[in-house]
């Protein structure tokens, strides 16, 4: 029997142990903020080759949470599930992450000025991160070598599904963190999976700098709206590629096909696709039986499926919902355009910020895009798929951001610290 | 009579109102992001020019505002006051605003990647922001140059008591706009002075891209706990400043002089002095006899009481609160510490993370503070007075932050600005 009365106690419990977390995390984040960048990366690597020599360990604690998940989607069970494979490349990542640079004690800008004092904005960790995601093990690992580089305590909350797996994973990295004489608190995994701790987490706004939820849009929603510390998130990747007059067909068709399906359900897959009216007449055709050949069901406006039809292609017609659609899927929107100022008017009212390309021979008008269309990431002649921290040259992520208010793409070491100014004077006063 | 039912008819008012302003400030937001820095520094010049001028219509508005504030304290009624002085100043501020380089458009990063994609990280405004802010008239105008600048459009919430003086800034900033082709709608009062309003407009998380309050502390906190967007803030300056054994004796008196005297209603000026003991025992008399002399009230722990008593000083008993009170008055809490290790803890215990400084001539100690003091501003050898965007060499400033998040310090241009990613490819796709 559960009742709100009978919630009480389980509620005081969770908060107790939310009190502990942020304490311990914040203890360790003071430590951890002093500690130097070569003891960091000695953690790294010593956790890369501990991952290897635990990988039968960790294999076996995948295998309870694996018998716990008989009943999900294959697809769901092949996410949750650690390989050999799969360890060897959490390990290859944090030797990477050890070789990317530290962004605290970093010297972001300095200048002299006239009254003689030396100004410096040096790089400091956020302080304490909390980060809520789904299923993915390896995700654990990740985002605890971001934040131990980048001189932040970590609070992880994983999925359920990978509780067990998560657990032999965040051993690993405390044992080693105690190893090398680093606060082993640096990482802590919420113990329980009770989803109500997650409330009490997400009101800790004085003791938790930031929230990174990664997962499906409801999580990402409950996270953004009961948080009380800033939240660095995207909702849904709605991204759209242009192809203008001038674009050339085969390049168009390479981009079109890969920013769809070399990985269709993730955020920055092609969702939409504009095309000029002029260029669809000549190529669109083409493109269409290239897009059947991966197997996309194509939805288009009456334009497209007129195409479609002389090309022998079946295209379902669009409807309204379909244009602010994240599918997810080897699904893809098409609709045939005036010309730049509709594409960017559509891309305006349905866009969820995330990606948007534009396909062009023309210089200028590849500009016109990139300096009208404001997303976390604009693109010419690209795929949309390269948004990612590692394509964009900013080693790991923690996560994609959609936000306008401290960071904005890619969210890598630079993006989990803050600064402060370092005044260094001779007696200079203010009157 | 009032009661919950009659309220609601005004809430549905406000809520309409609130609406309007939302609407106005984004469409006028995605005209600004695309105006050129020429266009934005025209109007600023143009508008000092104005408020040269307009000298005597603003005047007028202002006495409106003045007659209504007979029962105000003389310290409120002259930070009301709009005089020829404080207008040539305002206009001067608008011409150094033009001078600044403009964060939009700025190139921040740019790196050439190995897949021969070009990526650069570009300035963007913000978009919308929310500015709530209590008595002097000519914030109003700072504001509105920083935000168009910038790129942003701003939406005015001023102290109810200067509302006829803020409506004539704001027309004269409006029409302006207007006079150079830029849309009046960037900057908006809010045109009624009813407090209920304010939290239908801190409600607004998806149509507001950030709020500053700058007020006292309980105007900000109420901003920050009702906020659904972002909120740059201070909450208190708890400022503090360490003498180290090292430190000359006239460079400390006239540091902590300055910092405590030249203007101690402010959120830079000192609040609690520490001071290391054998220092201390040599020249902590002649100190406190020199904040005698310009009327500073000690309150000290029982070292410094004694040293007082020695050197024919009076000090009241500091008492457990004062070390956590910024007394925005001629008051210095006044402790004597055993060294450095014991003044960062005490720092560390009741800053509110604005300011700190140490005064030393020793300049390991001085590197080992500025290291491990955490505060969005640490100096040495400097007043804390200096911590301001105009003397930190960033021009002006919205306000200073002492969150972690998107920016710490003096908040100027560059803060009041995001980013986004522009790729140049020539057909790289990810798989």
């Amino acid at each position: 029997m559960r009742s709100t009365v009978d919630e009480s106690p389980v509620s005081e419990e969770h908060k107790a142990l939310v009190d502990q977390l942020c304490l311990r995390a914040r203890a360790a984040s003071l430590v951890l903020a002093q500690a130097s960048t070569e003891l960091k990366n000695t953690w790294l690597r010593n956790l890369a080759h501990a991952l290897r020599a635990g990988q039968s360990g960790l294999v076996e604690a995948n295998a309870l949470d694996l018998v716990e998940a008989r009943q999900l989607s294959s697809a769901l069970k092949d996410r949750l599930t650690l390989t050999p494979a799969r360890i060897e490349a959490m390990a290859k990542g944090l030797e990477q992450l050890a070789g990317l640079p530290d962004p605290v004690g970093r010297v972001r800008e300095e200048r002299a000025l006239a009254s003689g004092i030396q100004v410096q904005k040096v790089g400091v960790p956020l302080g304490v991160v909390l980060f809520i995601y789904e299923s993915r093990p390896n995700v654990t690992v990740d985002a605890a070598g971001l934040c131990v580089k980048s001189g932040n305590a970590i609070i992880l909350r994983g999925g359920k599904e990978a509780h067990a797996s998560n657990r032999a994973l965040v051993e690993l990295c405390r044992s080693e963190l105690a190893r090398v004489g680093l606060p082993e608190d640096a990482v802590q995994q919420v113990p329980v999976t009770d989803r109500a701790v997650v409330g009490h987490l997400l009101a800790e706004g004085e003791r938790i700098d930031v929230v990174v939820p990664r997962g499906g849009e409801d999580l990402v929603r409950r996270v953004a709206r009961e948080a009380r510390m800033p939240v660095l998130k995207h909702y849904t990747g709605n991204c759209h590629m242009y192809l203008d007059a001038d674009a050339d067909p085969a390049m168009a068709e390479r981009l079109v096909v890969d920013s769809k399906c070399s990985r269709p359900g993730v955020c920055n897959a092609l969702e939409t696709l504009l095309v000029e009216r002029a260029w669809a007449t000549r190529h669109l055709g083409g493109l269409l039986r290239a897009l059947k050949l991966k197997n996309v069901e194509v939805r288009g406006c009456p334009e497209t499926a007129a195409l479609g039809l002389a090309a022998g292609v079946q295209v379902v017609p669009a409807n309204a919902t379909d244009w602010d659609t994240e599918f997810l899927d080897l699904i893809l929107a098409v609709k045939v355009v005036e010309g730049m100022d509709e594409a960017i008017a559509h891309i305006q009212r349905h866009t969820s910020g995330h990606t948007e390309a534009i396909v062009t021979g023309a210089t200028e008008r590849a500009e016109e895009f990139l300096r009208r269309v404001d997303s976390a990431a604009v693109m010419v002649n690209a795929s949309t798929r390269l948004h990612d921290g590692g394509e964009l040259g900013l080693g790991a992520e923690i996560g994609i951001s959609t936000g306008r208010f401290h960071a904005r793409g890619p969210c890598g070491l630079e993006e989990l610290a803050s600064y402060k100014y370092l005044v260094r004077g001779t007696g200079q006063t203010r009157a």
